[in-house]
């Protein structure tokens, strides 16, 4: 990567962050009728569905306080994560169990709250930025607690009927993942005082339960000793979330300066790069069998923008952290690829679902599971990334 | 269609069900170990999930018992219906409270059991043959058992957290749907003695919550007064689930010589007809918007294998009790596209899951969702339409 390249990259990830990504969500998703975010976007940015999920009101108003807090002190930024806020206050929390809904009308009346928790990790991130933008204590407490109750329910789920029996238990990788993730967050935020000890342990968790170096793989859903289930849902691999946790564990080796914590990231990312890179079409398959095996899932082959997100920023920082060259490559092809198939350019931000050759399966722009979280944060954190003064 | 097309058409159903599908399962599910039957299959008959699903363990069982009382009384189908009766009574309900499960090991420990209770309907028509197949009134008193249990649970579910809050309450068409074939099957397999009226009842909720002429629509999910729920779940079309519905109003049209009923199931073909084929690719998409608008669900555009056999079946039926030509033209053409792109013609039976432009998905044979119900069914029941002397 030389000078000219990497001056290209942060000008296509900052620009498309500040001059198109947050604009449009800026322009389109904010509700001054009934407070929150209508996320449920055609192409062009009509609200096609008026409902609102927890996880994108909480990951924008978290998306709004880290660029408040990282970025530039812009009272607009302040003010709309103020407003997601108090939606989230409002609405977020069924006051029978203190537990978060996952999907609420307009006006903030519940749908369905989901049997895990991870409303509670985003809403957590959210108070956490708001609480460091603001000073406000209030919101650091508020943080706290919903990231002690995503640990909590997700350890020892009450007043919930569970979806399995006990005959074959799992452990996914999504708890420990996120767990990383948001006390990274949190630590930043506001300086949650056993995040270490809690990334220690969820880390642990992934390494003894979930790689699996004989095979070279890292496993979405294990027996609880970690051992392989040979049945659809235990042989299905998603390769784009893998790499998500891969890059969290780079960043932590990165932050610590611990370098064993960089070669995991790294082994994981070489693992399921290999896995999930399309040889045929390019772009990351969403899911795969770790045998070859036909998978049950019906969009296995589709390629969702997440994937491609997750893997742009850890193909760079393993870059970054490595000056490996074959992370540089990788980091071309899946740049390359996604930046020739995903963005909308005439309306502007991505489209989120493609078929396995690229072509559009559908234009919206934003449902209860796509907003601005996982485009946005890979522009802010490989413009960062980049931006630090090492020749990339 | 004249009288060599029609010649031709019965030995590809005809042959196609007793020379290729029925083979095909008998060959490759029977798990002469443990009982029942393995129905997740590579494309050469391979097991690649030992797993039982109740629903086809249900309906192989009604598949063979229907063949041993409609077809032939062979032995051999006799003896493998007895083998999944057998392997449904001793594994197939939750002691705790008589409800059936959905998803059993190998050696039956229950895995999951659903909210909701199909798998009750599903054993009620297995049970039913099986009770016409061997004169036993034991079978006959199950299956009757277990259609009022499907009955009872979906009409007040007892002893499960809701997946939904009571804000925005839902009927969907499934419902009354397999209440209308379940109440023919067993009408004609034990003699149901309100049969009629269960029937009357499910077509009337059809006609009145999810028939909507305005807009030429057969609705999948309404309000409880049938009002349209103008979100992404409301506005999603099954046109070829409406189609299945539309075949089996037909049929009762036919049973009673009630020409209303073959006129309500034709209205329902004919909307669901222009809204689910596909002008662009051909085949029947998966789910549609009724205003045209992006779907949420990933695998909208897919060609499902069943939504094919459905509509073969319906525009059919619709030809022999109409003589409308139009009905033809579209069998032909659902007929044609589903011949040219489902079968596998190197190791037998259909492939299940295909891309919108036909390509394969994946090339599996069967999983917890597929198994030998919907292609054999539609082999028999286009074979018995097809030989009933009527010029087609």
């Amino acid at each position: 990567m030389n000078p000219t390249e990497r001056r290209e990259l942060i000008a296509t990830y900052r620009d498309g962050l500040l001059n198109d990504v947050v604009p449009f969500w800026m322009r389109h998703c904010v509700d001054r009728e009934h407070g929150g975010f209508t996320m449920s976007l055609d192409r062009d940015g009509t609200v096609i569905d008026t409902d609102k999920g927890v996880w994108q009101q909480c990951r924008f108003t978290w998306l709004l306080g880290e660029l408040y807090n990282n970025v530039q002190p812009r009272n607009e930024w302040l003010a709309l994560a103020r407003h997601g806020i108090d939606f989230i206050d409002r609405h977020g929390f069924d006051p029978a169990d203190g537990r978060m809904w996952f999907h609420l009308t307009r006006d903030g009346r519940p749908i369905r709250k989901r049997r895990y928790a991870f409303s509670e990790s985003f809403a957590a991130i959210a108070y956490g930025e708001f609480a460091k933008a603001t000073g406000e204590d209030e919101y650091a407490r508020k943080a706290e607690a919903c990231f002690r109750r995503f640990l909590d329910h997700n350890r020892n789920p009450q007043g919930v009927q569970p979806k399995f029996t006990d005959v074959r238990p799992t452990r996914g990788i999504g708890f420990p993942m996120i767990t990383i993730n948001t006390a990274q967050e949190l630590r930043d935020s506001i300086d949650l005082p056993d995040a270490d000890a809690i990334i220690d342990g969820a880390i642990e968790d992934i390494r003894r339960y979930h790689l699996k170096p004989d095979i070279q793989c890292v496993m979405e859903t294990v027996a609880l000793d970690g051992g392989l289930i040979d049945h659809f849902d235990g042989r299905t691999l998603n390769p784009g979330h893998a790499i998500e946790g891969a890059w969290f564990i780079m960043a932590e080796g990165r932050h610590r300066g611990d370098a064993s914590l960089i070669r995991l990231g790294c082994e994981m990312l070489d693992w399921m790069w290999r896995r999930g890179w399309d040889q045929q079409y390019g772009g990351m398959l969403y899911f795969v069998d770790v045998n070859g095996l036909p998978v049950q899932e019906y969009w296995h082959d589709m390629k969702f923008w997440w994937p491609h997100n997750e893997t742009i920023i850890a193909t760079l920082m393993a870059y970054q952290l490595t000056g490996d060259a074959k992370y540089s490559d990788w980091h071309r092809q899946v740049h390359d690829w996604s930046y020739e198939h995903f963005p909308d350019t005439e309306h502007g931000e991505w489209y989120g679902y493609l078929h396995r050759d690229g072509r559009i399966s559908v234009p919206l722009k934003g449902n209860l599971w796509k907003g601005p979280f996982h485009l946005p944060r890979m522009q802010l954190t490989c413009w960062r990334t980049l931006g630090n003064g090492l020749d990339m």
